[in-house]
Formats: C-alpha cells, structure tokens, sequence
C-alpha cells in the first residue's frame, strides 16, 4: 500500500510519522469551495476536496494500492468558524474572543483507499474542547507580536509557546494540532 | 528571581522553557517517602518533598530571590496508582489493564519561594482523565519492546508514538506530559 498525506503541514507531517507507516506528501492545491455552514460538515467536505484532489492528479497506476489521506482543521466558537488570521490585528481579535471560554476544534479526515481496483471513500471529524485562561493583554501581545499565531487556525497554536494559556481540553490533543493520529490510526485499520 | 526545577526529566525542561522564563536545573536525589495513600496527596507530598531538598541544599545566598519548583506525576486506576513499570513485564500488565478504559494522571507541583527573606510554599495537583483504545496484543508487543514505557509512569507517554492509542483526555494535556504548564504559570503568577 502507497500512502500520501495531501498536506503541507509539517505538524500533520509529524503526527502521521507517529504510526510507523511509510507515507509521501503531495500537497493539495485545490481551491476551496465550502456549500456547508455547520463546522463539521465544512471540515468533513474540504477534507474530501483535498484527498479528491491528489488522488485525481495521479498518474494511472495500474494495479498499485493506493490511500490518499486529506484534512482540515477550523476553530469555532459559539458556532461561528474561525480560519487563519489575515493578520496581527485578527489575531488579537480571535485570541481576545476565546480567551477565559471554552471552544470547539474540529479537524475533518478524509481517506480515500483504492485497493483491488476498486476505490473507497471514509470521511470523519472530531471535536475537542479547548478552555482558555483569562490572557492579560501583556501576555496576548508577547504572543501575537511573535508571529506563531499567523499559519494557525483560531491563532493558536497549542503544541508550542500558547501552551501555558491551556486550561484544559476536551477530546483527542492531536486533533487540535491538526490531526486526530488515535482515531485516524483505527480508521485506517493498520 | 532565580528558578530552579527539582527534576531531571528532559519533558519538565521542555514544557517549562515554553513559559520564557530562565530556570536552572537541580534535581533531587531525596529518598521518597509515602505517608499518604490518596493519589492526590501522593503527588503533592512527593512534590513537596523533592522541592524542599533541593531548597536545603542549596548555600545560604543573602538577599537573593529563589523559586524552586518540584514536581511529581503518578498514573491511577481506579485509585490504584500506578508507578514507573519496573521491567517489560510490569509494562505489559500496566498496559493491559489501562487499554480499553478511562484512568486519571496526577501531577503534584510544589513551589517553594524565598522573597526579601520571607518563604513561602505554593503545592497543588492536577488530574487528567485519559482513555485508551482498546490495543491488539501485536501493538502492545512493538510499543513495549520499542522500551519506551520504561521510565514512565503507567508505563506509556502520551507525547510519542502512543498517542494513535490515545481516544481522548479531559484535563491538562501537559498534566500528562509530567508537568501542568498553564496552571503552573498562573500559580508563578508571572
């Protein structure tokens, strides 16, 4: 079995490696396009973008086994979807936002397998709960200011500096990094 | 202020450094001593015990500011607690009985802090609920002979190639890790 993660994200990257599989990347290009409201349908449905993506730009493999894994990672609260920040000033909104709450991180994981000729489709989200402590405004600033908050979904980034802002969680934490490698690991039956 | 960590273990170093302060290493060599049976009082009393021989070990340093911080992580089971495995064996039966199932880690953090000559001590814990997946005896044959889970309590970390066996947490992610980094720096109060 071939498997590529159709991802740039080198914590993606790092989180797969943790299953032992031997994997490639070929990152997708695709233009999102979103026809959902609901956060997890909307990661559910660019993850499956993403996979059909790669999966479609490969060469025709003959008879080789092949798993193209695509996902997607947003940020809610109270509903309403929270991407990457434009800039340091959405980034301060977003962090002012989730501060002292508790949020919602959903990462959508689609697999799309072909084996034996025949090609299967398996799409599933998951959902944590992130509680942030109060953030004085000296301490959002040492962090907005250090750029980590700009490539993430919601401006954090749970696995580095921002850690000490975690109350606690709820649910899978590699899901919040951006992907869920415990059930991903299952659905994948390896 | 000086800050001194009462722990060896590279994981406490790692997650310390994210709050940006600059802290030295001293670990303690104090012979454990249990009087306490609950799990919570366990790590708080272990804490404290490691915190305070690093303290006194320390030559007398006139008017200088000094926070040393101890700390101390067990894993429990339905209030079983659960230590470092002391061979594969061990880490078999601890694994084996932690897979499928809901168990709590306790991490007790102790700061003792010497402030224009007055010392004051700080100690709490916190509790993180993990749940497994169920494993298959062939994955909990290669993560046990990986020897990973030998210096580890309950015989597994959470940050490394166990997590695809992780199905979520409820608590303090870095509680897991050995040392409850937000609480610890609003505790720090810095």
């Amino acid at each position: 079995m071939r498997y590529i993660l159709a991802s740039a994200s080198p914590r993606r990257k790092e989180l797969l490696a943790l299953t032992g599989i031997d994997f490639e990347i070929i990152p997708s290009s695709v233009e999102e396009k979103i026809t959902k409201s609901a956060p997890r349908d909307v990661v559910m449905e660019l993850a499956s973008q993403k996979a059909w993506d790669v999966y479609g730009s490969l060469p025709p493999a003959g008879g080789e086994d092949i798993t193209v894994i695509g996902a997607d990672t947003i940020v809610a609260y109270n509903g309403e979807i929270l991407g990457k920040p434009a800039d340091k000033a959405e980034a301060y909104d977003m962090l002012s936002l989730l501060a002292d709450r508790t949020h919602q991180v959903y990462t959508g994981v689609s697999i799309i397998k072909k084996k034996k000729g025949a090609t299967l489709q398996n799409t599933f989200y998951e959902k944590t709960d992130v509680t942030f402590y109060p953030i004085s405004r000296q301490a959002l600033h040492v962090y907005v200011e250090s750029g980590d908050p700009l490539d993430k979904a919601g401006a954090y980034g749970i696995q580095g500096p921002f850690a000490i802002h975690i109350k606690e969680i709820h649910g899978e934490y590699s899901n919040v990094v951006g992907l869920p490698i415990g059930r991903l690991y299952h659905e994948l039956g390896i």
